[in-house]
Protein backbone atom coordinates (compact mmCIF):
# COMPACT_ATOMS: atom_id res chain seq x y z
CA UNK A 1 0.00 0.00 0.00
CA UNK A 2 3.05 2.54 1.16
CA UNK A 3 4.86 1.34 -1.48
CA UNK A 4 2.08 1.53 -4.44
CA UNK A 5 1.97 4.99 -3.13
CA UNK A 6 5.44 5.59 -3.63
CA UNK A 7 6.08 4.02 -6.96
CA UNK A 8 2.75 6.07 -8.15
CA UNK A 9 4.93 9.50 -6.91
CA UNK A 10 7.97 8.33 -8.52
CA UNK A 11 5.83 7.65 -11.92
CA UNK A 12 4.22 10.70 -11.26
CA UNK A 13 7.33 12.83 -11.08
CA UNK A 14 9.74 10.60 -13.22
CA UNK A 15 12.09 10.25 -10.87
CA UNK A 16 14.28 7.46 -11.29
CA UNK A 17 15.44 6.84 -8.03
CA UNK A 18 13.58 7.21 -4.44
CA UNK A 19 15.55 6.21 -1.39
CA UNK A 20 12.20 6.16 0.83
CA UNK A 21 11.49 2.74 -1.16
CA UNK A 22 13.40 -0.01 0.96
CA UNK A 23 14.20 -1.90 -2.95
CA UNK A 24 15.83 1.42 -4.71
CA UNK A 25 19.33 0.82 -5.43
CA UNK A 26 19.62 4.73 -3.91
CA UNK A 27 18.31 3.43 -0.32
CA UNK A 28 21.53 1.23 -0.55
CA UNK A 29 23.72 4.09 -1.71
CA UNK A 30 22.42 6.32 1.19
CA UNK A 31 23.40 3.68 3.58
CA UNK A 32 26.66 3.64 1.86
CA UNK A 33 27.37 7.20 2.21
CA UNK A 34 25.84 8.06 5.63
CA UNK A 35 29.19 6.39 7.09
CA UNK A 36 31.42 8.56 9.36
CA UNK A 37 34.28 6.78 7.79
CA UNK A 38 33.13 8.09 4.29
CA UNK A 39 32.77 11.51 5.65
CA UNK A 40 36.51 11.68 7.24
CA UNK A 41 38.05 10.20 4.56
CA UNK A 42 36.31 12.40 1.98
CA UNK A 43 37.22 15.45 3.87
CA UNK A 44 40.70 14.34 4.28
CA UNK A 45 41.10 13.47 0.26
CA UNK A 46 39.61 17.27 0.25
CA UNK A 47 42.23 19.22 2.10
CA UNK A 48 40.64 19.27 5.57
CA UNK A 49 42.49 18.20 8.86
CA UNK A 50 46.07 17.97 7.14
CA UNK A 51 48.70 20.59 8.37
CA UNK A 52 49.01 23.69 5.69
CA UNK A 53 52.60 22.14 3.95
CA UNK A 54 50.54 18.64 2.98
CA UNK A 55 48.00 20.75 1.14
CA UNK A 56 47.87 20.68 -2.11
CA UNK A 57 47.90 24.06 -4.02
CA UNK A 58 45.23 27.05 -2.69
CA UNK A 59 44.36 24.21 0.34
CA UNK A 60 42.50 22.10 -1.57
CA UNK A 61 42.05 18.48 -2.99
CA UNK A 62 44.91 16.06 -3.42
CA UNK A 63 46.78 12.61 -3.22
CA UNK A 64 47.08 10.94 0.24
CA UNK A 65 49.17 7.88 0.84
CA UNK A 66 47.89 5.09 2.43
CA UNK A 67 49.38 6.04 6.00
CA UNK A 68 48.73 9.96 5.76
CA UNK A 69 44.64 8.65 5.53
CA UNK A 70 45.25 6.37 8.54
CA UNK A 71 47.28 8.90 10.72
CA UNK A 72 44.28 11.68 10.02
CA UNK A 73 41.58 9.59 10.41
CA UNK A 74 42.57 8.32 13.99
CA UNK A 75 41.29 5.23 15.66
CA UNK A 76 40.45 3.81 12.33
CA UNK A 77 41.21 0.00 12.35
CA UNK A 78 43.33 -0.66 9.28
CA UNK A 79 40.23 -2.88 7.78
CA UNK A 80 37.94 -0.63 7.76
CA UNK A 81 40.03 2.18 6.44
CA UNK A 82 41.11 -0.71 3.52
CA UNK A 83 37.15 -1.46 3.12
CA UNK A 84 35.91 1.69 3.03
CA UNK A 85 38.46 2.86 0.12
CA UNK A 86 38.12 0.00 -1.78
CA UNK A 87 34.17 0.74 -1.93
CA UNK A 88 34.99 4.39 -2.49
CA UNK A 89 36.96 3.27 -5.58
CA UNK A 90 34.38 0.91 -6.94
CA UNK A 91 31.59 3.67 -6.59
CA UNK A 92 33.56 5.79 -8.62
CA UNK A 93 34.43 8.07 -5.91
CA UNK A 94 38.28 7.84 -5.59
CA UNK A 95 41.01 6.62 -8.06
CA UNK A 96 43.95 4.51 -6.46
CA UNK A 97 47.24 4.77 -7.77
CA UNK A 98 50.04 2.40 -7.67
CA UNK A 99 53.32 4.01 -8.06
CA UNK A 100 56.35 1.30 -8.80
CA UNK A 101 58.94 2.84 -5.95
CA UNK A 102 60.39 0.07 -3.66
CA UNK A 103 58.24 -0.27 -1.42
CA UNK A 104 55.49 0.70 -4.03
CA UNK A 105 53.71 3.34 -3.29
CA UNK A 106 49.69 4.06 -2.96
CA UNK A 107 48.19 7.00 -3.14
CA UNK A 108 43.93 7.98 -3.25
CA UNK A 109 42.74 11.29 -4.65
CA UNK A 110 38.89 12.47 -5.29
CA UNK A 111 37.49 12.06 -8.19
CA UNK A 112 35.53 14.52 -9.95
CA UNK A 113 32.27 12.43 -8.41
CA UNK A 114 34.02 12.24 -5.37
CA UNK A 115 34.08 16.26 -4.78
CA UNK A 116 30.24 16.51 -5.62
CA UNK A 117 29.73 14.54 -2.68
CA UNK A 118 32.65 15.95 -0.50
CA UNK A 119 30.52 19.25 -0.99
CA UNK A 120 27.76 17.28 0.79
CA UNK A 121 29.41 15.15 3.39
CA UNK A 122 31.87 18.25 4.58
CA UNK A 123 28.60 20.03 5.62
CA UNK A 124 27.73 17.29 8.59
CA UNK A 125 31.31 17.19 9.86
CA UNK A 126 31.14 20.84 10.04
CA UNK A 127 27.37 20.64 11.48
CA UNK A 128 28.85 18.12 13.95
CA UNK A 129 31.47 20.07 15.48
CA UNK A 130 29.66 23.43 15.11
CA UNK A 131 26.42 21.99 17.62
CA UNK A 132 28.57 19.69 19.68
CA UNK A 133 27.95 22.06 22.63
CA UNK A 134 24.02 22.77 21.73
CA UNK A 135 23.17 18.81 21.58
CA UNK A 136 25.01 18.20 24.49
CA UNK A 137 23.12 20.85 26.37
CA UNK A 138 19.96 19.06 24.68
CA UNK A 139 21.37 15.77 26.59
CA UNK A 140 21.69 17.14 29.99
CA UNK A 141 18.52 18.47 30.09
CA UNK A 142 17.17 14.92 28.53
CA UNK A 143 18.74 12.93 30.82
CA UNK A 144 17.81 14.78 33.89
CA UNK A 145 13.82 14.90 32.64
CA UNK A 146 13.42 11.04 31.76
CA UNK A 147 15.91 10.04 34.91
CA UNK A 148 13.55 11.21 37.75
CA UNK A 149 12.72 8.43 40.10
CA UNK B 1 52.06 11.86 17.28
CA UNK B 2 49.23 12.76 15.31
CA UNK B 3 46.94 13.38 18.22
CA UNK B 4 49.81 15.77 18.80
CA UNK B 5 49.74 17.80 14.90
CA UNK B 6 45.73 17.08 15.84
CA UNK B 7 45.58 18.98 18.85
CA UNK B 8 48.11 21.56 18.41
CA UNK B 9 45.91 21.82 14.98
CA UNK B 10 43.01 22.79 17.42
CA UNK B 11 44.67 25.29 19.57
CA UNK B 12 45.67 27.18 17.01
CA UNK B 13 42.53 27.56 14.86
CA UNK B 14 41.33 27.62 18.47
CA UNK B 15 38.34 25.21 17.30
CA UNK B 16 36.66 23.51 20.26
CA UNK B 17 35.80 20.25 18.09
CA UNK B 18 37.40 18.18 15.86
CA UNK B 19 35.62 14.81 14.53
CA UNK B 20 38.97 13.73 13.23
CA UNK B 21 40.05 12.82 16.15
CA UNK B 22 38.48 9.22 18.07
CA UNK B 23 38.14 10.64 21.72
CA UNK B 24 36.34 14.04 20.49
CA UNK B 25 32.23 13.91 20.44
CA UNK B 26 31.53 15.18 17.75
CA UNK B 27 33.04 12.11 16.51
CA UNK B 28 30.61 10.36 18.21
CA UNK B 29 27.97 12.89 17.09
CA UNK B 30 29.31 12.37 13.39
CA UNK B 31 28.80 8.83 14.12
CA UNK B 32 24.68 9.60 14.95
CA UNK B 33 23.62 11.58 12.49
CA UNK B 34 26.00 9.68 9.77
CA UNK B 35 23.17 6.94 9.71
CA UNK B 36 20.30 6.51 7.01
CA UNK B 37 17.56 6.33 9.53
CA UNK B 38 18.28 9.64 10.74
CA UNK B 39 18.60 11.24 7.32
CA UNK B 40 15.61 9.32 5.96
CA UNK B 41 13.37 10.71 9.11
CA UNK B 42 14.78 13.87 9.03
CA UNK B 43 13.79 14.26 5.33
CA UNK B 44 10.24 12.84 6.26
CA UNK B 45 9.62 15.02 9.06
CA UNK B 46 10.66 18.16 6.84
CA UNK B 47 8.01 17.16 4.18
CA UNK B 48 9.64 14.97 1.50
CA UNK B 49 8.26 11.80 0.38
CA UNK B 50 4.21 12.67 1.24
CA UNK B 51 1.82 13.17 -0.63
CA UNK B 52 1.04 16.90 -0.97
CA UNK B 53 -2.10 16.59 1.04
CA UNK B 54 -0.31 15.42 3.65
CA UNK B 55 2.15 18.18 3.97
CA UNK B 56 2.26 21.43 5.92
CA UNK B 57 1.37 24.71 4.20
CA UNK B 58 3.59 25.36 1.91
CA UNK B 59 4.92 21.62 1.47
CA UNK B 60 7.31 22.79 4.53
CA UNK B 61 7.86 20.64 7.73
CA UNK B 62 5.03 19.42 9.72
CA UNK B 63 4.13 16.93 12.84
CA UNK B 64 4.18 13.11 12.09
CA UNK B 65 2.73 10.18 13.48
CA UNK B 66 4.60 7.63 14.43
CA UNK B 67 2.59 5.41 12.11
CA UNK B 68 3.11 8.05 9.26
CA UNK B 69 6.85 8.12 9.85
CA UNK B 70 6.82 3.91 9.66
CA UNK B 71 4.90 3.92 6.29
CA UNK B 72 7.31 6.92 4.55
CA UNK B 73 10.31 4.67 5.65
CA UNK B 74 9.28 1.31 3.67
CA UNK B 75 11.26 -1.45 5.64
CA UNK B 76 12.10 0.22 8.68
CA UNK B 77 11.99 -2.08 11.71
CA UNK B 78 10.43 -0.62 14.99
CA UNK B 79 13.11 -0.87 17.42
CA UNK B 80 15.09 0.79 15.27
CA UNK B 81 12.46 3.66 14.27
CA UNK B 82 11.83 3.66 17.56
CA UNK B 83 15.64 4.11 18.85
CA UNK B 84 16.19 6.39 15.97
CA UNK B 85 13.63 8.97 17.24
CA UNK B 86 14.56 8.78 21.11
CA UNK B 87 18.36 9.54 19.87
CA UNK B 88 16.62 12.02 17.84
CA UNK B 89 14.69 13.47 20.51
CA UNK B 90 17.75 13.62 23.31
CA UNK B 91 19.60 15.23 20.87
CA UNK B 92 17.40 18.10 20.29
CA UNK B 93 16.66 17.79 16.89
CA UNK B 94 13.01 16.51 17.00
CA UNK B 95 9.85 17.19 19.72
CA UNK B 96 7.82 13.87 20.80
CA UNK B 97 3.79 15.27 21.72
CA UNK B 98 1.99 12.89 23.44
CA UNK B 99 -2.05 14.23 22.77
CA UNK B 100 -4.58 12.41 25.28
CA UNK B 101 -6.60 11.19 22.73
CA UNK B 102 -8.06 7.94 22.91
CA UNK B 103 -6.00 6.11 22.09
CA UNK B 104 -3.00 8.39 22.50
CA UNK B 105 -1.69 10.28 19.49
CA UNK B 106 2.57 10.97 19.42
CA UNK B 107 3.53 13.05 17.06
CA UNK B 108 7.11 14.58 16.46
CA UNK B 109 8.36 17.58 14.55
CA UNK B 110 11.63 18.94 13.55
CA UNK B 111 13.01 21.97 15.90
CA UNK B 112 14.95 24.67 14.73
CA UNK B 113 18.19 22.72 15.65
CA UNK B 114 16.56 19.54 13.32
CA UNK B 115 15.81 21.98 10.80
CA UNK B 116 19.30 22.72 10.69
CA UNK B 117 21.07 19.20 10.02
CA UNK B 118 18.21 18.79 7.43
CA UNK B 119 19.35 21.65 5.23
CA UNK B 120 22.80 19.32 5.49
CA UNK B 121 21.02 15.52 5.30
CA UNK B 122 18.69 16.06 2.22
CA UNK B 123 21.53 16.77 0.31
CA UNK B 124 23.17 13.39 1.24
CA UNK B 125 19.62 11.54 0.00
CA UNK B 126 19.75 13.89 -2.84
CA UNK B 127 23.06 12.70 -4.35
CA UNK B 128 22.17 9.85 -4.13
CA UNK B 129 18.67 9.39 -5.48
CA UNK B 130 20.68 12.20 -8.55
CA UNK B 131 24.09 9.98 -8.88
CA UNK B 132 23.04 6.63 -8.90
CA UNK B 133 23.29 5.72 -12.29
CA UNK B 134 26.68 6.93 -13.01
CA UNK B 135 27.76 4.93 -9.48
CA UNK B 136 25.80 2.14 -10.87
CA UNK B 137 28.00 2.23 -13.96
CA UNK B 138 31.14 2.90 -11.86
CA UNK B 139 30.27 -0.51 -10.00
CA UNK B 140 29.97 -2.52 -13.27
CA UNK B 141 33.00 -0.70 -14.60
CA UNK B 142 35.47 -1.50 -11.84
CA UNK B 143 33.78 -5.29 -10.94
CA UNK B 144 34.71 -5.77 -14.74
CA UNK B 145 38.13 -5.11 -14.36
CA UNK B 146 39.00 -6.71 -11.21
CA UNK B 147 36.87 -10.03 -11.64
CA UNK B 148 39.52 -10.87 -15.18
CA UNK B 149 41.07 -14.87 -14.21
Amino acid sequence: MATTTAAQRRAAAKVQFDAFLAACPSRQLLDRISDKWVVLILCALGGDGLPRPARGKGGGPRALRYSQLARTLAGVSQKMLTQTLRSLERDGLVTRTVTPTVPVTVTYELTDLGRSLLEVVRGLKTWAENNMTTVLAHREAYDARTSRP
